[in-house]
């Protein structure tokens, strides 16, 4: 026997949820009592990581984060689970699984990036004023131009002037009065990339990491959410795969091509 | 080049969504105009798969199944995302992916076992009146026994006598008036089970799966809706494994124990 | 505290390995100085599953399996992984894990269906002999077509005539000696499907299954060999798109179409 | 149509492999004549990755890197897998790729952050000799401790004095005559650091990363052959996971633990 044992009481524990033969507890209430019927999925959503409930404006802010994120159309991701549908149709895990790996650091990472971005001009602005924040956004932002990295949150391939998700989740999050610090500091970054030369929009992936953050989530689970609003988007590709397949003739199509190219050697 | 060219436009497409400079259209709306700030993200979940928006009604039914389907506790699809963000926590898709990979047909897979399981039921049943339903369900569920299958939807390994979600959710799709013959069923599909002699109670599972149905989903896809409950769940376990991690030191139990057993020898 | 506790000693084991400060064991044996330099990798992946050593004719025929395995060009899987990495290139275990998602019933998975067909026809059988296994290939084949399921190891959508992996095998089986019944009764099987009018050859996953049971493998596992044997393939994959990148452009390819189609309303 | 179609040729390739009625190509050889039964699984992978068939030295040497990674036991990721088995029995593919996504940054991403680690100081470095590689190996080991970052491939938690595969790997690359500038490498910067008053070990995933730099692999790839060799071990683990399972005891023990710590309250 190890040591282990002997403090399993010191980390052997969750706050998530637990049960026992008449009761489920799940976030500290009571399941079957105190949630189902009472609480909307996304407000659970919101408790779990938050440790809190929304206000209503929050639910009104983080629905709409949510629903921004959720899909665009026939994204790498998509075509992943949809390919994976293909050769593992018993698995629904799988494909969903699959289109999940995908929302890393290029496309979904950059709610997470956004997010610590503006933590750390935070974090290093003199004081809340406004001048201070804009001194130090410029500090950050050359900072970017200088190593070569991206401007986090700035920047879109398809949206060049504007994405339209954002001026949208401004407008939300106004009309609820809970516009904070982050997409206040993040016009700010944005202000001062335009100044520096090359305007850049702020994309919707910055603004959705921008609002999570100002709802207080730490920026290392940010990402956590696009996830989820993800999923739903791909059980949306799921479901239509099922009915009208695109993973078998795209296969036929990339396949078909690279093998009548090489028909005559290599 | 290959056949499959000339005929691209009778399958490379999709209803989900695609976008332009200035639109994003999501679920045949305009995402930034129609959607953000007016439909919750479960009504879109729900308008994704379906095609159609719930009733506010099916709304209320719908969020308490995903509620009821988010999180029970330290499962382990929770212990696996934990252990797996324990060695990659650059990825947070990667600790999410894993635990959904877990809800396959021994846990989360009963809802789509049990729709089935109904909908298999509803096809042979003579008609829809309650003689008709019985002697259907009084056939399937013998043949399940005879061929040594569980019942799908029945019996919990915790809960012996009552899953309190059931009733629960009983409750609320009668409150809105839209219990329909999966539900219905059920609950015959359960008398039948106890009039052979073993009385086996309904499980969370298998009412959320018979709910889903009635909300008019195909079976297929029903899983699809606990991955995304479930990926709520996960992220409370993940934001907590950062805080209070549970990984390393299970592996030092586990290991630990093991390796101590064998240090002196096979 | 629980009652898992007493009787941890009888569960919290493996033989797969342990280490202390000074040794690591692996599969029974000191990994640095009896298997490193001493076993092939492909000879250890055995006895980690069979819990012993190939022959020098089995490791031929076993190396043979995985080598036909390993890959065939630009299948779904490729593509998934490749996809993913677009977006995820931080998390190469995410590309890699979202390849080997795909491996599932429609192409990997014959591997073992042909195994756990092939087990069930042999303990079917009245005895060794050909006239016993033949009527009882033909007793199985016969079913198959009754319920209207493929006959698990025949037919491939491209090897229409000879799935040129098939003869190669079984010359190597055959030049080893180790050519068991699982790869005879197979030829039996692909007899009567020719008998009963329809001749379909048999695929390089299903020849790969039958040496597999052939070198002892229970049916369950098998897959598991074919997604070892494309994990190389995958490999090869992603560095050729770290190079040469076919997601991208594959994405805009796609997405392009669909959009454009849409560009003047759904 | 989108501008995409015009120039497939330009990237709708692969070199990895391609098949047609009669043949299949992988690596550029015909699989079936050239590569079944005349070359092991261990050289396809090395073909597959670098572009070219390890010498007879190299491939004992890669053979040895894949073997001492393959498995030590009871790991986060032979747990993840086996977890995830316990719910999804049905798909091992998704018991493989949860177990893969566990091998992250924390543990064999070491192999990658050696590798890249040493080709930084080799870039850096004004010539070959050793006295040019001593110092800027004493410029990045001073630059780690600096910033607070460990020094790659140095430290184990069990291993505190040696790692037993560490000697074993350089005394065949010794006899191979394959000891290249990455194995030497790595050497200096161990000394470096010990000199620094603080010694640590050279670690198995660092001497492994060095290993596969010597034998020509590009770092960003190297993470791979340590997914590949893991799959092995994960096998092993989830072969005997079927025979006698630790994921359902492991979950009662944990969730137990918990919920009777619940039981009269959070």
């Amino acid at each position: 026997m190890t040591d282990g044992y002997e403090d399993l009481e010191s980390w052997m524990d969750t706050k998530v949820g637990w049960s026992n033969p008449t009761t489920i507890t799940v976030a500290g209430a009571n399941l079957a009592d105190e949630l189902m019927g009472s609480v909307s999925f996304s407000a659970l959503a919101f408790r779990l990581v938050a440790g809190r409930y929304p206000t209503e404006g929050e639910t009104r802010v983080f629905d709409a984060v949510l629903v921004s994120l959720a899909d665009h159309g026939m994204t790498p991701t998509a075509m992943a689970a949809r390919l994976t549908y293909t050769g593992a149709p018993e698995s629904l895990q799988g494909a969903v699984a699959a289109g999940l790996l995908g929302a890393g650091n290029v496309f979904l990472g950059v709610t997470e990036d956004t997010a610590e971005f503006l933590e750390g001009i935070l974090e290093r602005a003199e004081g809340p004023g406004e001048a201070s924040l804009s001194a130090a956004a410029a500090d950050a932002v050359a900072s970017c131009h200088a190593s070569g990295r991206r401007v986090p949150g700035l920047g879109h391939p398809v949206h060049k002037e504007t994405d339209p998700r954002v001026p949208r989740l401004y407008e939300i999050a106004a009309e609820e009065g809970v516009m904070g610090q982050h997409l206040r500091l993040l016009k700010i970054v944005a202000e001062t990339q335009a100044a520096s030369g090359r305007r850049l929009p702020i994309n919707g992936a910055g603004v959705a990491g921008a609002a999570l953050a100002d709802l207080g989530f730490p920026w290392k689970i940010i990402r956590g959410f696009a996830l989820l609003a993800r999923t739903a988007g791909l059980l949306g590709h799921l479901v239509e795969e099922m009915q009208r397949p695109i993973g078998l003739p795209l296969w036929k199509l990339v396949d078909g091509t690279i093998s009548a190219r090489h028909e005559n050697g290599p």
